[in-house]
């Protein structure tokens, strides 16, 4: 299948923690245009059922379609963990999760002593970096944990400290104890507490997330398929829309994506 | 107004919250029937806009007028501090907020020492309790703080040891500075961290949550009304929905309610 090389590139997470997939984006193919949702009128996801996280994801993926993106991230780890088999059987366009990207990293740093993961409960209830971890290498040894007050902490601010620390030393000190080489990130807002998530697991544990692996992903997928951008084309646009009001995703998004955001446009997508 | 008193009274909040207030319901209208709605889908509303809100308050109450209740109790903070005007306006049976006899409790407790309010940042930044409370009494000196840590917290079930403290701390030390002798729960979760927000507030300030003070209101509003369903008409009934799957909100609300709920049936208001 040739993509439009045209089309933009659509991304979706249920809010700002996926404006670092699209961050990575950027870096790895900055000719390509951009369409980002952030469904922050049902935010978070991770705390919601399979179900639910299918049914937004579905009407997220539906949006984006009528943006004429030629193919779709899903900048979420918790709708990649449940809700990809029917976003691919729905759309007529490659879809790219954060999951398997994630796993083939951690496979690609761990010198054998097991692999921790780390996410939402929905992303941990869904066994599905277990699932992707196994299926590259039978032999991996792989211990989950959710870490439900991590997304409120790093919304809050609160990265350092006591709060933040004591919090992760409940969280994390059975991967201290048990000895993993390798600790996925497994939510895209657990980058802004690497801080205390290194110092409680320690200099020893490589800690690795998925943004890059997934823009990697994603620039070899087109690259495959001939739907890259072409430079020099025209300039690239980077759109951004939101389901609630968009000031404070405009406000807290500039500190996941790294760079101002200059406007998102409010949808209503509850229809 | 002449109410229906064989209607049963209908209750909903973002989710298992405001089954603090059912519970007082129960205890003082032990004849009623009840239909709560926990709006687990969307769940948090304490975090986003007025705008959000007001339009899921709607949908929420819009149904639980298809089940035939005589009276809304919005049993949400931020639901009340946002949504009421629009649920008056909206809807042809009485509606009562938390808001208006939280407020009128905290007067009674406060011995001029000043009322402090904490409660998600839907409600602080919407200045409610500050309206309701100098409507009611304009020289009373008024503090507010959102805090928007307890929920995740209270959810999560960390509600003693050294992360709620520290947390508490970091919210509630400027109401330990100022002098304040009443402190306002403003949000229906915050109950079950009353160990640690006493602890660091002193025992000198007493704190007011407003499950039972809204209880009262609805008795009061019935009783004036005619709209009291009479002992021994029928046995009354208790029926719970949810918008997300029930499992977790049958084991997590038993917490709050204070007793066994048998069922809940879940409902898509998301159209």
């Amino acid at each position: 299948m040739r993509q439009n090389s045209h089309g933009p590139i659509g991304v979706f997470d249920s809010g700002v923690g996926g404006l670092t997939v699209l961050k990575s984006l950027m870096a790895h193919l900055p000719h390509e245009s951009t369409v980002y949702l952030g469904d922050t009128a049902r935010v978070p996801y991770g705390t919601k059922s399979g179900e639910v996280v299918t049914r937004y994801s579905l009407k997220n993926a539906e949006f984006l379609l009528e943006q004429g993106v030629k193919l779709l991230v899903v900048a979420c780890n918790t709708a990649s963990a449940v809700a990809l088999p029917a976003l691919e059987a729905a759309l007529p366009i490659p879809v790219v999760g954060v999951i398997a990207p994630g796993a083939r990293a951690a496979l690609a740093r761990t010198r054998g002593g097991g692999v921790g993961v780390i996410g939402t409960p929905g992303t941990i209830r869904s066994g599905a970096y277990q699932r992707a971890l196994e299926a590259a290498d039978a032999k991996v040894r792989v211990k989950s944990r959710a870490c439900p007050l991590f997304v409120p902490l790093a919304e809050e601010g609160w990265t350092t400290g006591d709060v933040p620390l004591l919090t992760a030393r409940e969280y994390l000190a059975e991967f201290a104890r048990e000895g993993v080489d390798t600790l996925v990130l497994g939510c895209t807002h657990y980058p802004l507490l690497k801080g205390v998530i290194a110092e409680v697991v320690g200099p020893k544990v490589a800690l690795v997330d998925s943004a890059e692996a997934t823009a990697q992903a994603v620039a070899a997928l087109l690259t495959e398929r001939g739907g890259l951008a072409s430079a020099g084309h025209a300039a690239p646009t980077h759109a951004y829309y939101v389901t609630d009001v968009p000031e404070r995703f405009v406000e807290v998004g500039a500190r996941f994506l790294g760079r101002p955001i200059p406007a998102a446009e409010q949808v209503d997508l509850t229809f």
